[in-house]
Order: structure tokens, then C-alpha cells, then sequence
């Protein structure tokens, strides 16, 4: 059996054989092996740099006495840097698994999108999760940028978590098992220290003399980066950061010292690492610098063909996300179809497909080569070609010449109303490989993701690294470059493959060999396999797999591998007993596994998992069976300890958690919806129980954010504030209530059903909304960390199902929220909201399928979206009818004439026609009618009747009288029929 | 080549192949990996434990800015601990160092003795440097205590020193220029950390800063010792240990506070390891308990012999400190002698020779048994034994049966007076095999040393383990045990022989066969060895050895080989620019080298090593000559900085060294010097140029501690003061007096010449007596940190040197150095240190030949002990006079017959007879001739003229008269004449 010291050892000789070298632990306490100086410093600057080293990392907060079998305050990492990145860092991963002694053959290795962020230290970086059968065994990274700084050259980094990564191979439950050496467990080795440490950590230490730590650290690092010695420095800024955690996992820190605290470490580190990167050009980087990649060098000659031919062109990548694998196929396909079309090559239909390590584009019919074209030169002015002997001038010569033709090819041509001299030109066609070679380039370098990274290749920016570029026209290879990389006629398949690249002889049946090798490249087509494999093994096993409520999941999936095969897990009975929604969570967003049900929609023992590509079956199995009981382990423990906690204290627990510097912490955000709940009722004159189910509620809203699980799976957020407080006796419409005002979570989600669920969500999406726009934190772009736009998009939805809501405006709830906010709001806040909430509001109707106008028309209402909605339901409805199309035109008559700030209002004494005397009294028996209210469609009923009025008063009546009393009464007669209108609609939009 | 991380895992490789662990390095500084709980707690308490990990081990005190090439403020440690102590870990050891690709064959590898102590740490060890071509490499200790705690089991530990090992094996002369991995150097790496943590240490540390650690950190310490948790408690420890290193690094530790951090240190390190055990105990020792080897098993059955046989007896060791050495063969000699003689077993000569690794007894002529006895032994009274009848009684009876004989055989004999019965017994003589394995075994467990440990063998204690034990009576066995070691015909031979061990058929030629394996047991052989191989090759080089200077190196060196092999070696010339004392003290005292000089004493660039049995000369004499070339390196980088820096600088930096807890810094007590000095020259009426010698010399006295040069080469102290002073354009007569304080430095060594110098040598002394025995640290039985017994013998020498300071007595000198102490004294203190330079005085007398009756006679003149040492001259040449003799007679005759007490005195008038008026004026006569003055000389010749009064005296006059009032005179008369001589002598003494 290989213990952990072996695999320590055995990853040690590994990456010293791949040119590593190798440096010790930090010998401070630090959380990661990021920390080491080895990395947070190694990676800035030009210099090359590759290490190894082992780093017992430690977590205070991650302190359970030893007794969590999965989690304990100091955890071996094994930590990577390869810089710059080697171009192969996955395949030399790959390898380091097989020096494990992992036959990675049989075993499902997958690599799924995790990208690493940590604002604290001004870093993140690209990368993936490492699965082994389900079970995250290391971090793969991309480092972008590191101390506030860009880096480049760009690193790699591995971090192998030591203990589940043995753990799993020795198939042990517990990490106290683990065999560490000959004959000595991890547990006999280190158990009394895993739980003293905790001890320490949880409960013994001292908070004073912790909090004194901290500030003799930061001020000792301040001097040291004054002193311009980083390395110091940065030792500093570790024990600082070791001091805060242990505060915080003595629950010592309260929102203000969080904030204040993470800025200065902050500072400090962007600080020791701008001095580092001085400090190395000072020595002139005694490690020397980085060699940039040589271009990729292809033969120059394009290919020649005298037939139709297909062209295949692959973008291959390290795995995309899986947003990004769908995307990527609609870029290629959208920027291949217009480049072609700007050319003049005649070709068949495009096919772009994609899986998470390749796009396929395949072009049918490729002519050999463009059209002709014939192109009309102008020359110089027909009067300025010819002197008066008719001979050409000079000016005639001169362009001839310049065009390289004889002047005696020149003949008369118009154009623009002018005379001219000039020519046809015969423009021939290029050949198709030479189109080629300019077009696919450019969609390469063209590639743009959500967040994209560099890597070795100079120039390029994109999602994830694009490895190889195959491009086939025909038989032969489209020769191009781009940065390093050069088109060619290899592709690669399965990693795991005898023969991981391949050659291709031809553009023809290329979707052909990859399937041949096993890749699956079209996702619709794995899409459905994986429905199909997943579906027959969940009745295999007497359930099935709710495909539609998992859609986004097989999605997801179908992205995840490139060639699904579906395989049949179970775990213990014994774990149905933990609510439903735990297990699934668990299932699908850490797992991706499929749940399966019975025939009545309860959860059997039993998932699902998609592997990628042929392995051993019993061993994926198993291994992700273990992944899933040690999540629920884990996952039990918590809910234990919260059902052992009273509802009071895990709402206290929210003071610890911050929402936001300015805004405080989830406890004071959590107090300001109970008000701003309370308000709003107050508004609707909500009573009886509802009023008292609010009152409870909101006391105890959100503190389920405050329980051990919600802090383990945020997305159970409301469903274990349901749970636990049906567990702790409270009625089950305030348990429902705190469910109901977390929704809804997502697009498509349930909407609340309860009034007091109603208005909760509507209080916390209105804080949300109130409080960030105050600090000027709204979305910009792609960025929206605190889900602004999905709490507008909640607001309108929950006001939609909520008709009895309809009185509330947005404008008047913006405002309440407003008040509540601890941050200064100015009066302009409402409406900058509900400009923010309308953007929202029409991009939802227009998904709606209403027409942009219409929606135009209705916009100016969103401060009442249900109002807003109905105006547009109505308004498609009475488009069709002649009756509204006739008042339509009649208002938009009206509209038209009337100046800007025509005041309503006319002198009956000043009518001088019947058409006037008409109008007016038609007006007044609309408005009669309406008396003020109504919606679109009364409006169109009773204002029906100033048509035919408007008709004859622009036949008979002159507007513009000569006598301007006569004049303005007329207009202001025509004001009022606007005025009539005007707060149905935006009539100006429908015109 | 192989490159430090190479090392690194070969090390690591090669110990878990023999079962240990690998931890990791302290996630906290540390200054050495003993302190990591891998082996500072687990090497306390019963349970089993093999490591093996890597230490970077901080020493903020010997940062250098990088520039010192064999001194960084972080090296590394490779660290192993074995516990138990497997039996063979020098074995294994070696094993180790071939795994480094070390071919020991070729080099020259040996123990040297090296103990380690941490009263700091409540710890200590004995074991070795192991030397490789004279480069220490390794420590190698048994630990015997931790934190305050005896350790049962024994611990070994190994603790390699990998920069200085990798810079020999890779042949570079600067740690920075170290192949630390493939492609890069070990400067590259750490050379900017090197740096800039020297310059944190040395000049950046915040002083305020660090204090408010330690404290924060020895409260945080306490309060976990209370709360039980000896882990986090232990870290702690470690905390405040470096927060104290940097502040020493500082220079910011004063005397009173390094004293209390030692205190606050050693307590909290000995109640972590107190609870650390206790923890163990109630965890119910997780990793179990370690078996007591078994007793060695040997035949029962002894040798039987026809005739003489020779005993060839060895005991193996692991190599002994050279004085262990020499003591063990007069003690095996002693105990077997008298043993043997204890015993009926008729032997011939008896010769016992001892090498570092074995001590051999050899018994010639050892007849086959003991010779027979007869015993008489006595029964019941010869009235009892019989009855009226003459037939034995029951007494008789019941005699007779517990002998086992007869009762007829009983017979009548007389014994202290009385008649009994009894009979004679015939013993017959054990066989010598048997006798032997009766007293060899007790030869073994009687072995003791100076300082002794235990090992892995129950019940056994010695300077180093006993590894195994021949015992051959003829050719075959003597059979015993002692603890896990059976007597058995296999001795072992050099380590690295082809056959490390031999078996020998018989006890004949037992040296002779060891000396075909090349171990030379015999100390004087292997002394004249080295000294005419040494010589050949100093003449060889155009020099010669002062072996007469170097006896004492000659005999060390003798006892740290088996097979003494001279190497001849060179060092650069540059190198003696230095001082001459700075190179020898290094050649002689750090790596035992002979040096090598010219004919006019001149040193020359050449040494002598003598290595451990046959080697590869170029390689040996190589890595001896880097070892060399580094330590002038260190030595000439001292030098010039200490030649940099102004002599009151080094003075002030006394300040910062501790001289004792209460008696203040080195400083202090130089300035108590300095007072001192001026008093005892006020009182000696020191003038002229000596006084202005004086008062310079003391003003800079002992300055030279603080130079680098010092702190690091201790003995040259004085030497440096006088070198330094010469170049910092002190007078010579200054230069000369800072030298001469600090003789003599040890016995033999030269006096002061000078007047100043011999007043500030016993200054020095004076203070140093004084203050230790004011605060009760006089020596007890070997213990003599101070070197009290030499200072005592240093004032007794330096006074016979200097007559001229006779005047001068140690009484008034004491309690002048009294009255400068820091602490309190008492008026007895003179007194108290009298007696005890009175002990050494006696002690140095004997050695001079003088009879101990006349020691102790003038033993109370030791006040001045010139006058107590002339007396003692004066007294050894006229106790050979007649008149002496009878003068001495008289004496004695009148000391005897006076009571204690009697009162020297008398009236004339109460004369009533000539003798006694005789007396008197005889009396008078010598009193005018000596007149209170003078020596026994002096007295003999003065004092002649009442020898025969006194005789008269006693004839004719009857002292105890009737007459109270004569009989009271005529005693005062004779008390008078005892009084005469009282001063000159303790006469009892001579009686």
C-alpha cells in the first residue's frame, strides 16, 4: 500500500525529474502552500521559475478536534509552480498521477472549470479542479495576476490536497486511517496535535494577545516594506493573515475589523510584491529571464485544388467551461459564415461543433478557388483624359501607367453625374487555401470568452489555452500560424489513449475518426446519449432520472465530457434520512451526478455520474460513492449540529458574517429586510395571520445563513431555514415564509406564494438593490457579484405573481428601502433603480416575444411592472382590432401637432365650429367614462368615442387660426385629447 | 553531481528504508531540529519512534548578509530520531552517507567526542561530531534527558548539517555556490532570503516589537500549559525562543532580562514536556511501548581446561572520549587485578591496553582451577556437643547433618578463647572458566566514566554503549551475560573492513590478530606511531612537530584512532598573515592537526592529520585542507572586522554578554576587575609606569570578548586583547598586562610577567572566587563551571611568580574583591575561600613531593602562600638538621603539656627556680632576635637558644605545682615559648 509518506516522496521525485526544484515548507503558518514565498513571490517577474514542495496548510477555522473525518485544521498540500507554463502542464500532470501508482486508464480523470480568485491578495487565475472519480484530488491554475500585478510569463500552478487524494487510495473513511508510514496511522501520527490544535484554534486562544499579534505583524511588515525588504515583508504579512484567522475561528471579528483587516493585508501584499518585483530587476534577475516561444512554422505554400473540397478546421483547447464550449461553437460558427461570406468562395453548409477540448468546424463544397471579378477603375475626369487632339494627357497617361495598363485601354465611363475615363479591371480569384489561410487565423486570435486568460502564446487571450490548431482542406493542410502555434493535420484525442494525437489524411470524415477515437465532438449528439445511458440505467435500478427538472445539468454534463458513459452509483441508505434537498444539492452542484427517483418523486439511493470516455466501471463507482459519503459525512455533522443549535444562535452567528464594508454584516442586512418587510406591509394593510407570520419571520430572517450547512452550501439557503425552523416548532406559514424569501434563486425558479413570503423577498431584493446602488457598487458589464440584476428580474416576477401587490410602486419601495440603508442615499436613487429595473423589465419582454416598440410604449409604467405588463398584453390584443388601430392613428394625429408643453385646456366660448363644440364634448364623456382610471383597454373602449371628433375637427378645423387666442384654444383642445391618452402608453414609441 | 535537494531525498529515501517517518519542518521557526515536537516531545515518554525530516533551522545570530561563505541565518538540518536506539546506529549511520554516494572507504570518517547540553531545555546527550576528512558533518547523540525528564527509552540522534556536508561533496568554498537543483545555484535561490532576513536580524527587527512577542507569546505558552494543551503550548515556546534570538541578533538582550527569558524558557519548556508525557499516559500511548531486549543467551556450560591458558578479554565500544579511554584500561586493570587476586585462580601477568572502540584484557598463564582449600569450621560448644555419656548430642547431631558430614567426624578445637567442636572442610578449587564468568561480567557493569549514559542494555551505564563483549579462555568461550549482550569469540574491526567482524578461534595472538586487521590496541604503540609518522612528514616538508608543545594533542589523538595514518596537508600562505595563535588554536583545538614549523619556530603553511586506518591519502588530505581553508575563511573574516573595529566598541559589547545571572554581564564584572586591581595596586603601592599600565590595561580589560574573533575562538582570549591592542597603537606594556590577566589559562601554562599584568590576572580571580562563592556556586564534586578550582590554583601560582606582591595576603584580597560584588557578602566569605584555595594549595604541594605532614603544617600560612610554600622549603631542609630536630622536640614538648587555652605569660617573681628564669631568658633573647618577623629559618636559628632551657626545664621543674599561682605562671612561661613559634608553624601537624 502506498502510504502518504511514499506519495509524498513519490510526487517529490516526480517533478524533480520534470526539472523541479525543491524547497522546503514556509516555516510560518500559512493556509496554503500559495503562501510560500516559493509561489506568492516566484511567480512575479520574468523569471523562470519550477518548483516543488510539500505544505502543511492550516485552516483554524477548518478545526473539528480530528473528529470530521474529512476536515482538519492543518492539511498537507503538495504544491506545483511551473513557470512559465510548459505548454503540456496537463499531460505532465497526468503524469505525476501515474507516479502515484493511479493507472489513470482505468480511472476517471476529469478536468472541471474552477477558477481561483483571491481579492484579498489581489490574484486570480484560470483553471480547473482535478477529478479522480468524482473527487476533487487537486487545483489547477493558470496564475494571471498575483499581488495586484499582471503576470508574465504566466505559471501554472498544481495544488494536490495529500489527504483525500491517499484517502482514496487507500480507501479509507477517515483521515485518522490513513496509513502515513509503516505501521503508523495518520491518527497515531498526528491526532493528538489535529486535536489540541483545534482546541486552540476553537476554543483556547487568546483573543487579546491575538488581536495584539495582528497589529505588531502588520506594523512590523509596514516597516519592513519601507525598508524595501520584501522577503521579511512578506513573512510578516503571513503571520498577519495566520493571526486574523485565528480570531476568526474564535468568532472574534466583527464586520467593521474584517473589513479594515482584509484591506491592510491587502495593501501589505500588493505592497511586498511590487517591492519583490523591484528588488529582482535591482539584482537583475539572477535567475535569468523567459524564452517567448518561436512562432509556429508551417510550409508556406497553399494547397491548390482543382475540385470541391471540405474543409475541417479544429481549435484544440484545454477543457473549456461548459458555458464557454456552446459559446465557442456559435463564435466560430457566426465568425467563419461572415468571413466566408466576405470573400467570394463559393462553399457548401457550415457545421460547427464543440466539446469541452475542441471546436470543429466543417465547410462542405469549398470551390478551388474564388470567383473572377471584374472591378470599374476611375480615372481621371473624361474633359482633363484627352487634350483637344484627342491624344491623352498626361493625366491619362499618369493613371494608366499607375494602373499598368496601356492608355489606350481607357474608355469613357459616368459616374455620379460626371464623365469620366477609366477601366475594367478582371479581379481573379484566389486560391481557396489562401482565402483560408487568412480567415482562420483571425478566428483563433478572435476567440473572446466570458474571462479569458493568457498563457504561453504570445498574443492569444482566451477562455482556456488552445493547444493545436488542425486544418485540412481536402487532403491538404491549410498552412498558417498563429503566436506559436502552427495549423497542421494532427489532432489529439483521449489523453489516456495508446495513441493520444493522431494524424489525418483528409478533411473527409473527420467527425468520422474522432468518433472512431472515441470523441463525440457534436454536443447534441452527446446530449442525447447521456439522456438515453442515464435514463437506462436509473430504470435498471426501478427509478428514473427527471430530465426536465435537470436540464441546466445535462447541459452542464454534456460540456463536461467527450464521450459520455453513464455509470450507476449507490450510496448508504442510511442517508435518506438527511432532507432531500441536501442530498441532491450535493449531487448535482458539487458532484454532477444525476439523483435518481421512484415512481412517486422520492430520492432512491442511487446517482448517476457521466465518466469520460471507457474506464473500469467498479472503480469509478466506488470512487465516487466514497466521494458522495463522505460529502453526506460531512454534510450529517452539520445538520447535527444545527439541529443541536437554537434558532437564536445561528441568527447571532450573522454578526460575524460581513455582506459588505459599507453595508455591514449579514445580521444588519438581515435586520434592515424585517423592516423594510414591516413597512411594505404596512402599506398593503397586510393583516391577521399574515401580519403575524411576517412579524415572526422577519425576526428570524436569513438565519439559516448562519447554520453550519447554508455556511457548507449556500445554495440551501431558505430550504434549511424551512427545515430548521419546522424542526424548532415554529409554525409551518413562518417556516414557509423563510423559505419563500429567498426565491426566487434563479431564472425559472419558484416565485413565493404567501404574502409575508412575498413581501420578505421583495425587502431583501429592494435592500439589495437600495443599499448597493448607494455605494455606487451597480453592475458594470459582465460583473454583477451581488446578483443585482436577478434581484430586479426577482422583484418583477414576484410583483407578477403577486397581483394583490399591484398597489406597491417600485418607486415607493425603492424609497423605504432607501431609508433603512446605513449608507447616505440621495433622491435620485429611486429612480436610477427603476431605470435599472425597467432595462430588466423589457429584456424580459422581450423574451416574451412582444415587439420591441410595444414594449417601448409600456416602459415608462414599470414602476408598476404588473401594470406595465397588462398595458402590453392589451396593447398586442387591441393592435388587431380596426377600433384601436382608428384610435390609435387619432391620438398619433394629435400627438404629432401639438407643440412641446402645449398646455391642455380650452375656452368653450373661443370655438368658433362645430367640430370643436364635437370634440369637447366628446373628450368630456371619455374622461366621464374613465374618470381617471382604468387600464388600456377601458381607455380604449371609452376614449373610442373623440375618434371620429378627431376625424372631422382636422377636416374642418383650421389649427393654426390667424387670431392666436383662437389658435392656442384649438391646440389646447388637442393637448387635452392627448392628455387623455398619454398615461396609457408611450404613444410616441408605436409610431 | 549530486545536488543539495538530491541529498535531501537520498537521505530521506535511505531512513524511511529503515522504518522511519517523514514529518515535515516546523511550520514555526526554529533554531535546530530537536526543537520540531517530532523530536523535542517524542523523544519523552515510553512510546516507539523513527523520523526523519528536514529542518531549515533559523539563527538570527549568524546572519551575514550572505557574505560569510560558511555562516547563514537559516541552514538545514536533516534530522533523525531512533527510539529505542536500535543497537547498531553508527551501522547505520554509515549507511547513510554511502546512500549520499559518500565512499567511505576512500575517506576518513570518525566520532569524535562531542556531548550536548541545553540546561536551557532541561537536556542533555552524549555522543559524537562525526569528522569526515575533519569535516563535522553530523551530530550524533543519545539523548539521556528532555525538558527536565530522564528518557527511558534512549533516543539517538542524528542531525546532519547539509550546507557543509554538500559544499564538501560538491568541492565549492561558498554556500551560495551550492548546485542546489539542476541548473541552480543555492545563492540563486536563497541568496536575496540570505540577505535580507540578515539584515531583518541584524539591523531592521523592530526591538519594541519583538519584546511585546515574547511576552504575548510566553503568556499564550502559560495559559496552554494550564488549559492542558502541551502542542499549541509547545509552538509557543518555540515563539518566544525566536523573538528572544532576534533580539539577541539586536544586541537589545541586557543581563538581567537574557537571565529571566532563560528562566521563563526553561520553565515553560520543562512543563510542556512534563504534560506532554502526562497526555501520552492518559491517550494510552497511541503508538505503544517498546520491548526491553532480551538478555544475551550464551552456553551454560564453562570451559573446562588441562592446563594454563591465556584470557583474552574485550570489551567493544562505540568510540570513547579519549580521556574515557585511557581511564577504562587503569580501571579494567585495577578491578581485574584485585578480582582475580580475590580469588584462589593462579595467573601470570596481567596486560590491559584500550583504543577508542575497544578495551582488551589480557591474563597470561591462568591455571585450570583455583587452587583447593581447607576451611576449619566451628560447630556448638565443645561442653554441648557432648553428652555425660560422651555421645553427641542433638546440637552435635543436627551440627554435623547441616554440614553433611558425620558426626564421628567432628573434632575438638579452640577458638577467641573458647573449646568447640568443629571439623576442617576441603574446598576444592572452581574451574577458571567458572571463576572468570563470575568477574568478567562485574568488570562489565562496574565500568563507569566521568559522565555516563545509558543505551538500549537495562542496568548498564557507561561513557558510550557496550556493543559487544569476547571473552576467550583458551579457545573457547567464558560464558556470561551482561544486560542484552552475551560473551561470545567475535570481536569487530574497522566499520568499513571487508569483514567488519571477526571471529577468533583462541585467546593466543589475540593482539596480533587484531593487528592483521589493522586496529592497534596498544595506546603507547599507537603514540610512537604517530609521533615519528608526523615527523617524517613535517620533515618531509622542511619542518618538524614540537611534540613536546603538543603531549597533550599527541595523547588525544592517540585515543581517537584504532590505526593511527599520518597525512601530510597545506593551506594557502596567505593564511599566515594571520596570527600565528588564530591558526594553531584552529589546526589544534578544532580539528586536532599537528601544526607544522620551520627551524626558528616559524609556522608553515602545512599540517598533520591523523586519520582513523588506511584511506585515500589525496581525498583525506583534500577535504582536511577545505575544512582548514573554510575556518581561516571564518577566522580571517573576524579578524578584519575585529581590526575594524575600535577597542572601546568590542568593550561596550561586553554589556550584552551574561557573565551569571546575579553577579551582571561580562561587562560588569570587567569593571569589578579593573576596581579591584586598583585597590590590591594602592595596597601594594603599585607606581610609575606600572600604575599607568594599570589603570589603561584595566580600563580595557577583557575587551576582547567582544571581539568576533573571541566570541567564536573562546581560548584565544588574552591572545586577541594583546594583538588587538598592539593595532590599535595601545603601548606594549598595555597590550602585554590585557594578555597576562588571563594567565594562566589552564595548569602549566605561562605567568604573568609583568606587575599590572599579575595584579589584573589576580584581580580576575579574586572577583571570580569571591563573587561564586558569595552566591553559594563554589564547586561540588566534579562540577566546576567556573573554573573556581583553577583560579584558585592560578592565585597561588601567580603569587609564588611575583615575591614581590608577597606582601599582599589572600585575606585583605578577598575581601577587597568582596566589597565589589553586586551581591551581598558575609564577613566569613575570606574565610570560606581561604579554605578552599588552602585545599588546592595542599593538593599542588603533594604534587611538588612535599610530605603531607608538612603541607598540613604550613597549610595555615596559606594566607600568604608564598610564605606558606617558603616555610614548607624551609621545613623540608631542616628537618634533616640535629638542632632543628631537638628545637622541633622541644616544641612539641612544651605544645604538649599546655591545656588548650593557656595564656602566654608569666611573672618572674613567681620564679623559684634557675631553669625557669633560664627559660625566660632565653626566651627574651629569641624574641629580641627574631622581633615579631621572619621566617622559619629565621625562627630555627633564633628560636636554637631555648632548646636547651626548655630541656632544663622539664628536668628540673615540676610544672603542675601546688601552688595554683606557680603552677599557672610556669604554664604561661611555657605557653610564652609556644607562643614563640605558634606563628611559623602548625607544629601539631609534624607530631
Amino acid at each position: 500500500m502506498l502510504t502518504m509518506q511514499d506519495a509524498l516522496l513519490a510526487l517529490t521525485r516526480y517533478w524533480t525529474e520534470q526539472g523541479c526544484m525543491v524547497v522546503q515548507p514556509m516555516n510560518t503558518e500559512v493556509g496554503a502552500g500559495t503562501l510560500n514565498p516559493a509561489t506568492a513571490l516566484r511567480v512575479l517577474g520574468p523569471e523562470p521559475w519550477r518548483v516543488a514542495y510539500v505544505e502543511p496548510s492550516v485552516r483554524p477555522d477548518d478545526s473539528r478536534y480530528g473528529d470530521n473525518p474529512n476536515r482538519l485544521q492543518t492539511h498537507t498540500q503538495f504544491q506545483v509552480i511551473l513557470k512559465p507554463e510548459p505548454g503540456d502542464p496537463q499531460e505532465l500532470y497526468l503524469g505525476s498521477l501515474r507516479a502515484l501508482g493511479i493507472d489513470i486508464d482505468r480511472h476517471d480523470v476529469r478536468f472541471v472549470e474552477d477558477n481561483w480568485a483571491s481579492p484579498a491578495l489581489g490574484a486570480w487565475g484560470l483553471g480547473w479542479e482535478v477529478w479522480l472519480d468524482g473527487l476533487e484530488i487537486t487545483q489547477f491554475t493558470y496564475f494571471q495576476q498575483a499581488g495586484g500585478m499582471t503576470l508574465d510569463p504566466v505559471s501554472v500552478e498544481i495544488t494536490y490536497g495529500m489527504e483525500r487524494i491517499i484517502m482514496a487510495l487507500q480507501g479509507v473513511d477517515h483521515f485518522k486511517d490513513i496509513a502515513y508510514a509503516p505501521g503508523i496511522s495518520y491518527g497515531e501520527a498526528f491526532g493528538q496535535a489535529e486535536y489540541e490544535m483545534s482546541r486552540y484554534y476553537l476554543d483556547d486562544a487568546d483573543v487579546t494577545a491575538q488581536r495584539g499579534l495582528f497589529e505588531a505583524y502588520a506594523a512590523e511588515a509596514d516597516r519592513l516594506v519601507e525598508a524595501r525588504l520584501p522577503v521579511p515583508a512578506h513573512t510578516y504579512v503571513l503571520k498577519c493573515s495566520q493571526a486574523f484567522n485565528v480570531l476568526d475561528s474564535r468568532g472574534a471579528i466583527s464586520t467593521t475589523e474584517r473589513a479594515q483587516a482584509f484591506a491592510r493585508m491587502r495593501r501589505l501584499a500588493h505592497s511586498v510584491a511590487k517591492l519583490w518585483v523591484e528588488r529582482r530587476a535591482e539584482l537583475g534577475y539572477p535567475l535569468g529571464g523567459v524564452d517567448v516561444p518561436p512562432a509556429g512554422a508551417v510550409a508556406a505554400r497553399s494547397p491548390q485544388a482543382g475540385t470541391d473540397q471540405t474543409l475541417a478546421f479544429e481549435i484544440g483547447v484545454e477543457e473549456l467551461p461548459p458555458a464557454e464550449t456552446t459559446r465557442a461553437a456559435d463564435a466560430v460558427r457566426q465568425a467563419l459564415t461572415e468571413k466566408l461570406s466576405a470573400t467570394r468562395l463559393r462553399h457548401g453548409s457550415v457545421t460547427v461543433m464543440s466539446s469541452p477540448r475542441r471546436i470543429v468546424a466543417l465547410v462542405e463544397d469549398i470551390a478551388p478557388r474564388e470567383d473572377d471579378d471584374e472591378q470599374t477603375v476611375r480615372g481621371p475626369r473624361l474633359s482633363a483624359a484627352y487634350d483637344a487632339d484627342g491624344a491623352p494627357t498626361r493625366a491619362a497617361q499618369g493613371f494608366a501607367r499607375g494602373q499598368g495598363i496601356d492608355v489606350a485601354e481607357l474608355a469613357p465611363l459616368s459616374a455620379g453625374g460626371g464623365e469620366y475615363v477609366g477601366y475594367v479591371k478582371h479581379v481573379p480569384g484566389r486560391p481557396a487555401g489562401e482565402v483560408l489561410a487568412t480567415i482562420l487565423p483571425e478566428i483563433v486570435t478572435g476567440l473572446r470568452a466570458e474571462k479569458n486568460m493568457r498563457w504561453r502564446s504570445p498574443g492569444l487571450s482566451y477562455s482556456r489555452p488552445i493547444r493545436w490548431i488542425t486544418a485540412l482542406l481536402g487532403a491538404e493542410v491549410v498552412p498558417f500560424t498563429v503566436a506559436d502555434l502552427a495549423s497542421g493535420r494532427s489532432s489529439r484525442v483521449h489523453r489516456t489513449a495508446a495513441e493520444p494525437v493522431i494524424t489525418l489524411s483528409t478533411a473527409t470524415g473527420y467527425v468520422e475518426t474522432l468518433r472512431r477515437h472515441a470523441i463525440e465532438p457534436d454536443a447534441a449528439v452527446r446530449r442525447d446519449d447521456i439522456v438515453a445511458q442515464a435514463a437506462r440505467l436509473a430504470a435498471s435500478a426501478g427509478g428514473r432520472v427527471d430530465f426536465e427538472a435537470e436540464s441546466a445539468l445535462v447541459d452542464e454534463v454534456t460540456n463536461l465530457v467527450e464521450a459520455p458513459v453513464a455509470i450507476l452509483g449507490t450510496f448508504d441508505e442510511k442517508y435518506l434520512e438527511l432532507p432531500a434537498a441536501i442530498l441532491t444539492t450535493v449531487m448535482k452542484k458539487h458532484q454532477r451526478y444525476f439523483p435518481v427517483l421512484d415512481g412517486d418523486g422520492r430520492l432512491l439511493n442511487r446517482f448517476v455520474t457521466i465518466a469520460n470516455g471507457e474506464c473500469d466501471h467498479d472503480a469509478v463507482r466506488a470512487g465516487n460513492g466514497a466521494v458522495l459519503r463522505a460529502r453526506y459525512e460531512d454534510a450529517g455533522f452539520f445538520w447535527r449540529n444545527d439541529l443541536a443549535t437554537p434558532l437564536a444562535e445561528m441568527k447571532e452567528r450573522l454578526a460575524r458574517l460581513t455582506f459588505e464594508t459599507r453595508l455591514g454584516s449579514v445580521a444588519e442586512r438581515a435586520d434592515r429586510v424585517d423592516a423594510i418587510a414591516a413597512d411594505l406591509a404596512a402599506r398593503v394593510r397586510l393583516g391577521g395571520d399574515d401580519a403575524e407570520t411576517l412579524r415572526r419571520a422577519g425576526r428570524l430572517a436569513k438565519f439559516d445563513l448562519g447554520s453550519e450547512l447554508v455556511i457548507e452550501l449556500s445554495s440551501l439557503a431558505g430550504v434549511m431555514a424551512r427545515e430548521y425552523a419546522r424542526q424548532a416548532g415554529e409554525p409551518d406559514a413562518v417556516a414557509e415564509a423563510l423559505y419563500e424569501m429567498e426565491l426566487p434563486r434563479q431564472a425559472g425558479d419558484a416565485l413565493p406564494r404567501s404574502r409575508p413570503g412575498a413581501l420578505l423577498a421583495l425587502a431583501d431584493r429592494f435592500d439589495l438593490l437600495a443599499g448597493l446602488f448607494a455605494i455606487g457598487s451597480e453592475p458594470t458589464g459582465s460583473s454583477d457579484p451581488f446578483g443585482l440584476r436577478r434581484a430586479a428580474l426577482g422583484v418583477i416576477n414576484i410583483l407578477r405573481a403577486h397581483p394583490g401587490l399591484e398597489g406597491l410602486t417600485l418607486r415607493e419601495a425603492l424609497a423605504i428601502a432607501a431609508s433603512h440603508q446605513p449608507v447616505p442615499t440621495d433622491a435620485h436613487l429611486p429612480g436610477q433603480v427603476l431605470d435599472f429595473v425597467r432595462r430588466r423589465f423589457e429584456q424580459l419582454m422581450l423574451e416574451q416575444g412582444h415587439p420591441a416598440a410595444n414594449i417601448r410604449a409600456v416602459a415608462g409604467l414599470v414602476d408598476s411592472p404588473v401594470r406595465a405588463e397588462r398595458t402590453l398584453d392589451h396593447l398586442a390584443a387591441l393592435s388587431r382590432t380596426p377600433d384601436f388601430q382608428e384610435l390609435e392613428a387619432a391620438v398619433q394625429r394629435v400627438r404629432r401637432i401639438i407643440p412641446a408643453g402645449a398646455t391642455p385646456g380650452y375656452d368653450p366660448a373661443l370655438f368658433d365650429s362645430p367640430a370643436e363644440e364635437a370634440l369637447a364634448t366628446a373628450l368630456e364623456k371619455a374622461h366621464a367614462g374613465l374618470r381617471g382610471e382604468g387600464d388600456l383597454r377601458r381607455f380604449a373602449a371609452e376614449a373610442a368615442v373623440v375618434v371620429h371628433p378627431v376625424t372631422v375637427f382636422f377636416d374642418e378645423v383650421l389649427v393654426m387660426a390667424d387670431d392666436p387666442a383662437v389658435r392656442a384654444n384649438r391646440l389646447g383642445l388637442l393637448a387635452a385629447v392627448h392628455d387623455l391618452a398619454a398615461g396609457y402608453l408611450d404613444w410616441k414609441e408605436l409610431s
